[in-house]
């Protein structure tokens, strides 16, 4: 199968496992604006490089399922408090008013808490194990104040530097480390060796580096922040893309026979071409 | 040992263990604001709780530890949440400026975020098992969306009623829930019998909500909201206040010796007596 049918596949099943939970929500504002953000029909990257990392290693089951699940959860929560007027201050988002245009401040603010707290809901519904408590305990990791959260707090900071250590900084914290949570934290799951590990975890790392520089790349013109074709101009930033997708591979095939790399191999390709 | 002095040491140990924890932060603006508004020295109750309960059953670990300091965290986080501009847009909390005062707004957000990531990490840095993974599966349970965060969608609805109905689902969820979390996650991570725990479940919710009307009493001439004091008046509020008092009381007596229950039992008394 092609990547694309198989992201399109991988997208359809995630969002009919989200229906099933909001199906079950109580009726009020909060929920619904909950339902509004999360199914909203995305490409759901996250939970497609979740279920080809537990593909690797011949593992699907509810608890890879659940991971999906609770990472796109995450990112959802993440981009609804982003979009606040007091962050980003933005009104639309994939097209649609955003989340606190649509609902208010204070539902909106109430809605990304309760997608954080339901990603540990979702979790903490599988089926125990040591590997899963494991991978549980990197999710929350790659997305908290050493991670995710620790890169928003640089990037609204009103001291930062405008460099480049900032900026890997930056990029490796508020994006890479959610698309290492997806990665890893299934090949923690799904019982990798030590190097698998490791590989996987640089792969997603640069990888999700490449992902920021390709949106920076798409954004050029109008973004006015401390991003990768601010700081280095179109070219400069097109030839760290591709080096931060040459490294991502190269880690990926010490570690895994080339034929079972198809989705990876395309999407970085994919990734790759986005800015064209 | 009396009742205050076991709650003042408890709320030591609480400081003390958090503190250890806001040691490893890194240097941040939204570090800094979760600091400020986690480690202020309150009475730290609901840690209390999860000792208290642990001690009815002779259990203290490193996970029990744990169980104290996430829930905390999430009371922490609801707080600074609650404060802002778009919710109940409160300047003071505990004598100093809350948390969007001193730091801004959007760092209040993301330390809000910060904390609630943080209590699923301090949870999942424990030792596993299926007892601990069920308790940690009960705390977010009592704090998402069918819990606290469903408490507070009720309770800024702008189409709710000012009936005893949805006053009581409001304590309940807001309120109680996150004293269920405390007394029945302990509870269940150390191996409570099924009856045992039905009974602490009803104490947790019957005190939980008898603390919500003691507060109401303490705020009734400056409360605007729907509250006990507000509903039933002052008389009416302090016979609820009894009611479930008793309740509370009754469920305990239940399922253990007497000699077991002093905290609790003048816990209550503490609380009944909170508003003269």
């Amino acid at each position: 199968m092609d990547f694309k049918q198989t992201l399109r596949q991988n997208a359809k099943k995630t969002e009919s496992l989200l229906k099933k939970v909001a199906d079950d929500f109580a009726k009020n504002q909060v929920n619904e604006a909950i339902k509004y953000s999360l199914l909203d029909g995305g490409k759901r990257l996250r939970p497609s490089l979740v279920f080809e990392t537990a593909k690797l290693f011949g593992v699907y089951d509810n608890n890879v399922e659940r991971i999906a699940m609770a990472i796109e959860m995450i990112h959802t929560y993440s981009l609804i408090h982003d979009d606040l007027p007091c962050m980003d201050n933005d009104d639309f988002r994939r097209g649609k008013p955003s989340c606190h245009k649509q609902f208010g401040e204070d539902i909106a603010v109430l809605a990304g808490d309760g997608l954080l707290n339901l990603a540990s809901e979702t979790l903490l519904g599988g089926v125990c194990s040591q590997n899963y408590f494991d991978s549980i305990k990197f999710v929350f990791e790659c997305s908290g104040i050493c991670g995710m959260i620790g890169g928003q707090a640089i990037d609204i900071s009103k001291t930062k530097t405008n460099d480049f250590e900032t900026l890997e900084f930056l990029t490796e914290n508020k994006t890479a480390k959610l698309v290492m949570a997806c990665v890893c934290s299934t090949a923690i799951y799904c019982g990798a060796s030590k190097k698998q590990k490791e590989s996987l975890c640089e792969f997603a790392k640069n990888f999700g580096i490449a992902f920021q520089i390709a949106d920076d790349l798409l954004d050029a013109e109008s973004d006015k922040n401390l991003s990768f074709s601010n700081l280095l101009g179109i070219d400069g930033a097109k030839d760290q893309l591709q080096k931060y997708t040459n490294q991502a591979l190269n880690e990926l095939n010490d570690c895994f026979a080339k034929e079972k790399l198809s989705f990876f191999e395309q999407l970085l390709d994919y990734n790759l071409k986005r800015n064209h």
